[in-house]
């Protein structure tokens, strides 16, 4: 819970109005009351905020849109998606990277506390385990709806596509084109939508008769070493003839170590990528992928915070929109 | 310029006080005052902002991106080059995009005049041909770094790369390896850095012993639109030999029109794109690209805009930086 107003006046035994002039720095009040004020605001993390009341009557038409980057495809698309509706709307969108940073995540979510913006809609960092800092924003008065990346535990609206069935399928249908080793590569594995990938490639594995084995490898948010990764495991004894890329910054690596080792897709190796690139098209083979509902995504996000906006009583915790995602073949499994 | 208060105060013969506190509703003015204040703030299009200076004073610790697009590699790479500045300032950043069009980038930096951010990094729309709205934001305290798009007249820092260089050099490598005739594939003609490449290919072509004839074709912002056009032009009984895409958002249609067509690059046809791109290294054949200092452009955007927030008597006005590009040349021209 944030800290408000009336707990400092509880805690101090003053007045709300007292304690609102005391952060005014208004004349009315003694410089002593002011310190007194001043001190407890600070060690209870009180956020300043002589403001709040009125830009929230008269609304900032601003929503913010926290994302972890913004040089991946799907969340360009989204953006697009979302300012499709709020532009229609006279809302301006305001974009907040956290770089896949949980501080940074934390550190904008508290600033929505002042009443910058009107509404959140937020893809949460890939670092993000606990959700305290959702929840506050959300306690100060402010509707938060999670898109792609979410936190489960929070009870607002979310808007997923069905990662479990995506992977699920992708995995089935390189099974079914023969592959026997099919290594997934992975990205941080706090993530939920991560997690449901995971499981969708396992029980694919296990559904199969001759249940092949499993293998996760763990990438990272550096080109360089996840070509290296992807290379080393290219040379093992144990080669993989298919692989999954859970992102599509693992693309680019993929191709490049199969040219440099001369292993060619898909005759000796089949690969899949989460992407909604233009690129997919003009590789050499064509790239099968996995290509998620963005723009959709967006767009139902943004509308459902609108509802939340401008309805009195319309509840978000009740909306849990899931939008599937296509599996596109091409000829990298063909 | 934008309209003051002292601009109310003299038209309507009341002090700079009254005028305040009319537009802060307080009691002490009476309801006729207050109406005749409303009405000339809203006839002359003042923004009523009874809260700039305090935000002013204690800084709001964020600074505004004006963008175009994030769809792009160039832009995604120049807000990590921001962000790296910004972080270490303890400053936020916040992304507005423009989506090329000049309402809204008008419309956002209007909203600017409030207060909202302690400065501004902007990259203009393509739709961009006055420089009024940046001014105004100007006039009013705030200070602004361009970079990349500029608008020549306004009298601020400008972060930009060389774009007549560049384009000379592509255009000169290009004639080098053979090409007879180079169409220049281009966006939106009011940009300044369109202008100056188109000059830098115009001049390559003039400074050719053969001087073979130019040929600039504009393109659209829809891929289907730029497929056929590129598509006809291939079509065309005078098909080019080499083809320089201004934007990254055209290799696609450039590759899948060629593959349609059976046209190989670069035996048929070279092709050259302004692009960041990492999928430019596992293309077929790999692209010779315009690769554009995109991080260090908006680190360096960044700084300036830092300086001008920190130091007194700094002025931006005298700051005009060049990064040069470099042409990385691959198989597509080879």
């Amino acid at each position: 819970m944030s800290v408000k107003i009336k707990d400092l006046a509880r805690q101090l035994n003053l007045s709300v109005a007292t304690i609102s002039k005391a952060l005014k720095d208004s004349h009315e009040i003694s410089p002593e009351t002011k310190q007194r004020v001043f001190e407890l605001a600070k060690k209870l993390n009180y956020t300043p905020n002589p403001y709040a009341s009125s830009l929230r009557k008269r609304g900032s038409k601003t929503i913010a849109v926290v994302l972890p980057e913004v040089a991946d495809s799907f969340f360009s698309l989204a953006i697009n998606g979302i300012e499709s509706v709020a532009h229609d709307k006279g809302y301006h969108v305001l974009i907040y990277l956290t770089h896949e940073s949980f501080e940074r995540e934390e550190s904008i979510l508290k600033e929505f506390q002042s009443g910058r913006v009107d509404g959140i809609l937020i893809s949460v960092s890939g670092e993000t385990r606990t959700s305290t800092h959702v929840r506050e924003v959300m306690a100060a008065g402010m509707p938060v709806v999670f898109f792609d990346r979410v936190c489960e535990d929070v009870e607002t609206a979310k808007i997923i596509t069905n990662d479990f069935e995506s992977s699920y399928h992708a995995t089935s249908h390189m099974l079914k084109a023969g592959c026997k080793k099919i290594v997934y590569l992975s990205t941080s594995s706090a993530l939920s939508i991560n997690n449901k990938r995971i499981e969708g490639y396992m029980k694919a594995l296990m559904d199969n008769d001759k249940k092949p084995p499993g293998c996760v490898i763990s990438c990272t948010s550096d080109s360089k070493g996840n070509y290296r990764i992807i290379r080393d495991l290219l040379e093992s004894k144990n080669r993989p003839d298919g692989l999954i890329a859970s992102v599509e910054k693992l693309t680019t690596p993929i191709y490049l170590a199969c040219a440099d080792l001369n292993i060619s897709i898909p005759e000796k190796i089949k690969v899949i990528s989460f992407t909604n690139l233009q690129a997919a098209l003009i590789l050499t083979p064509t790239l099968t992928t996995v290509t998620q509902p963005a723009f959709e995504m967006g767009k139902t996000a943004a509308s459902l915070l609108f509802n939340a906006l401008e309805k009195t009583n319309y509840n978000l915790a009740k909306e849990n929109v899931v939008i599937p995602s296509s599996l596109v073949i091409r000829n990298s499994t063909n």
